[in-house]
C-alpha cells in the first residue's frame, strides 16, 4: 500500500469501545480512576482496537538498523563499525533488546535499512532492505535524495504490514545507528523550530567537547541544508536516516491498521514526529514508553502531546524502553478483562 | 524469630557482590550507564542478595488486611463491611492484585491481620492471624496496645519467615484495610513531625468535606495520644493499624533474610516508615515501587531516601504498584545474566 492510501486509511479512535472500557473501569472492584493511567490507557487501547476488551497479547519490536555519513565529524562515542556489530548481536539474541522483548513475551524483527557493511546473516532472520550504504553527511549536503526518503518509509509501510499480516496485536519501534541522535536532534530541531543547543545530548556519551562539535555539526547542517519543516519529507531528506524514515513508515502503517504502536525514545520519537507531521491522526496510535536522557525529547514528546509511561534516566535505543512499557500496556488490558465488578464480587460500591 | 533478633540479623549490602555487578555492567554490549535505573538496581539487588547475578524469580506479594475504628468518623468514601468483602475477593481472584501479581508470575498471600468480621474462606487460602477484631478509633484514644503493636510485628515477620522459608527470592508489600490511608497519614506526621494538610489525602476517594474532616481528625489524634516520635512502637501503637505493623514486620524479615522487598503506595510506605524507624539498615533493602497520587508520599519516600520507579497516578493500594515494578526489577537482574559482553559479541567498545 502506498503512503498515500495509508494515510488515508487512518482512523480516529472508536468512541464507542472507549465507552464502554470506561464503564466498565467504573464497575470494576477498585475505587474509581485508583488504577490512574493504566485505567486511562486501558480506554486508549480500547478506541485504537475498537475493542472495549483489547488484547495486546502477540508483540513485536521492529528494530532499524542503518548508518549515518555525519559518523565521520566524530559526533558519537562509538566508532561506525559498531552499527554491523550490533546487528549481528541483535541477531545472536546478546543484546538488551533480545533480554527485554524476551521477558515480554515480544518477537524481535531486525531490519537493516542502510546500514554501510554487507552482513552476512547466519540466522536467515535478517530482513535486507537497505535503501544505500549508509546516508551522506548532513553536515556537507542533503543525507539523502527526496526519492530515498520516500523508499524508507514506504519500505517501514511493507515491514510492519508483513506483521500486522502475521498477526501481531502490538508494535514497537526501536533503532541503531552510529550517529543517528545528530540526525535525530537536527531533524527535531527542524520541524519545531528550535535550536541544538535544547534538543541535541550526549548520544551513546559524547563528552563536552563532543557535545559542542554535535551541536555545531546540526547548527550547520541546518543552515547549509534549509529543510522545509512544513513538508516532513524533506526534513527527513536533507537531514534524516533511513531507519528513521522507516520507523515513521511503521508508524504510519500500525495507526492505518489500528494497532497501538509503542514509541521508544529519542530516535523513535523523531520518527513519530515525521509520521505525526505527515498524518496527525496516527497521533492517537501512539504511546510514548519512557522520557530518555537525551536532552530534547521532553520538549519532543510534548511537541507530540504524548506523555511518556516510564523515566528510568534510559538513553540506549534499540527498542528497550518500549520493551519494558510493554509490561504496563498489557497490566492495563488485564485489568479491564480479568478483574471482578462490583457485582460479582458481591462489594458495596461508594456510599 | 523476636523483633530484637531480626533487627541484629539485618547486614549492610555486599559490596563484593556489587562491585562484580557494576563490572559486568560495564562489559555488556551498550554504552556505560545506558540503561539507566536498570542498571543502578541490578547492582541495588546484587548487593542485597549478596549474588553478583542476583535472582528475582519466585515472587510473592503479602497483602495484609485490617479494620479501623476511626473508619467511624466517617474518613473513607466506602463503608467499612468492603474490608472482609475485598479479602474475599482476593481469595477468588478477582482484585486487582491478583490480576497484576498472575501477570508478573507472583503468588498473593492473604492475611487477616484483624479484619472486623468472620471471614469464611472457602479457598483454605486465608492466613488468619487476627491481632484484634479491628483497632480501636484513633480519634478517641490509642489504636492499640503497645503489646498489639508489638504483636503485629511479630506476626508480619512470623508470615515473611515461612515464605522465605517456601524459597521466595523478591517479596512485595499490600494492604487492605477501609480507614487506613487515615492511620497512615497520622504515622507518617508523627515519624516526620509533618502537618496534617501535607500528608493526607483523598484516600479512596472522600470529596473536600471528607478531606477536611479527615485532616480534623487526625489533628486530634495527634494531639489527644500524643505519640512519642521516637519510638516507632508508640506510633505504631497510638495512630497504626494492624496490617500496617504486619507490613514492618514483613519488610525486617525480609531484610534480615537478604530478600529484597518492594514497596508498594501509601499505607505501605508507612510500613516502612516504621521499619526503617526500627532498624535504619533495613532501608538498604527496599525498593520503592511508585510514586502515589495520595498526597504525603513523596515527602515520604524522600524522608525514606527512596526514589520511586513508577509514576502511574496509583492510589489503590493492594500491592498494585509493586507487582507492576517487579517487571522493572526482573528486568535489570535479565540485562546482567543475559546480555553478551563486548568481547563475546566481538562488539567494539568506546574509543
Amino acid at each position: 500500500m502506498q503512503l498515500e492510501e495509508i494515510i488515508a486509511k487512518i482512523q480516529p479512535l472508536d468512541e464507542t469501545a472507549m465507552r464502554s472500557a470506561r464503564v466498565r473501569q467504573d464497575v470494576l472492584t477498585k475505587p474509581r480512576g485508583s488504577l490512574g493511567r493504566l485505567e486511562e490507557l486501558s480506554i486508549q487501547l480500547a478506541g485504537m482496537t475498537a475493542n472495549p476488551f483489547p488484547i495486546v497479547e502477540r508483540k513485536a519490536v521492529i528494530v532499524m538498523a542503518a548508518d549515518h555519513g555525519v559518523a565521520l565529524e566524530g559526533v558519537s562515542a562509538y566508532p561506525a563499525e559498531v552499527t554491523p556489530q550490533m546487528v549481528l548481536n541483535f541477531l545472536r539474541g546478546g543484546a538488551a533488546i533480545n533480554v527485554l522483548a524476551r521477558q515480554a513475551g515480544a518477537r524481535v524483527i531486525v531490519v537493516d535499512m542502510g546500514v554501510a557493511a554487507n552482513i552476512s546473516d547466519e540466522s536467515g532472520k535478517l530482513i535486507s532492505r537497505k535503501i544505500g550504504m549508509g546516508t551522506a553527511n548532513l553536515a556537507k549536503g542533503p543525507a539523502m535524495t527526496r526519492e530515498q526518503a520516500q523508499e524508507s518509509i514506504q519500505t517501514g509501510i511493507e515491514v510492519a504490514q508483513a506483521e500486522i499480516a502475521r498477526g501481531v496485536d502490538i508494535l514497537a519501534t526501536g533503532d541503531m545507528g552510529i550517529g543517528n541522535t545528530t540526525a535525530s536532534a537536527a531533524i527535531a530541531c527542524a520541524l519545531m523550530n528550535q535550536t541544538p543547543e535544547n534538543i541535541a545530548g550526549r548520544g551513546t556519551g559524547v563528552d563536552d567537547n563532543g557535545l559542542k562539535r554535535k551541536i555545531g555539526v546540526i547548527a550547520r547542517s541546518l543552515e547549509m541544508n534549509q529543510p522545509n519543516r512544513k513538508d516532513a519529507l524533506d526534513v527527513l531528506a536533507k537531514v534524516g536516516g533511513f531507519e528513521i524514515g522507516g520507523l515513521a513508515g511503521v508508524i504510519l502503517a500500525a495507526a492505518a491498521n489500528r494497532k497501538p504502536i509503542v514509541i521508544d525514545g529519542f530516535i523513535s520519537t523523531t520518527a513519530a514526529m515525521i509520521a505525526a507531521a505527515l498524518a496527525p491522526a496516527a497521533r492517537d496510535y501512539m504511546i510514548a514508553a519512557h522520557l530518555s536522557q537525551e536532552r530534547g525529547h521532553k520538549l519532543m514528546l510534548e511537541w507530540l502531546g504524548l506523555n511518556p509511561l516510564l523515566d528510568m534516566n534510559l538513553r540506549l535505543g534499540e527498542g528497550t524502553g518500549a520493551a519494558l512499557a510493554f509490561h504496563l500496556i498489557e497490566a492495563s488490558t488485564l485489568i479491564l478483562r480479568e478483574m471482578a465488578t462490583f457485582d460479582e464480587a458481591g462489594v458495596s460500591d461508594k456510599d
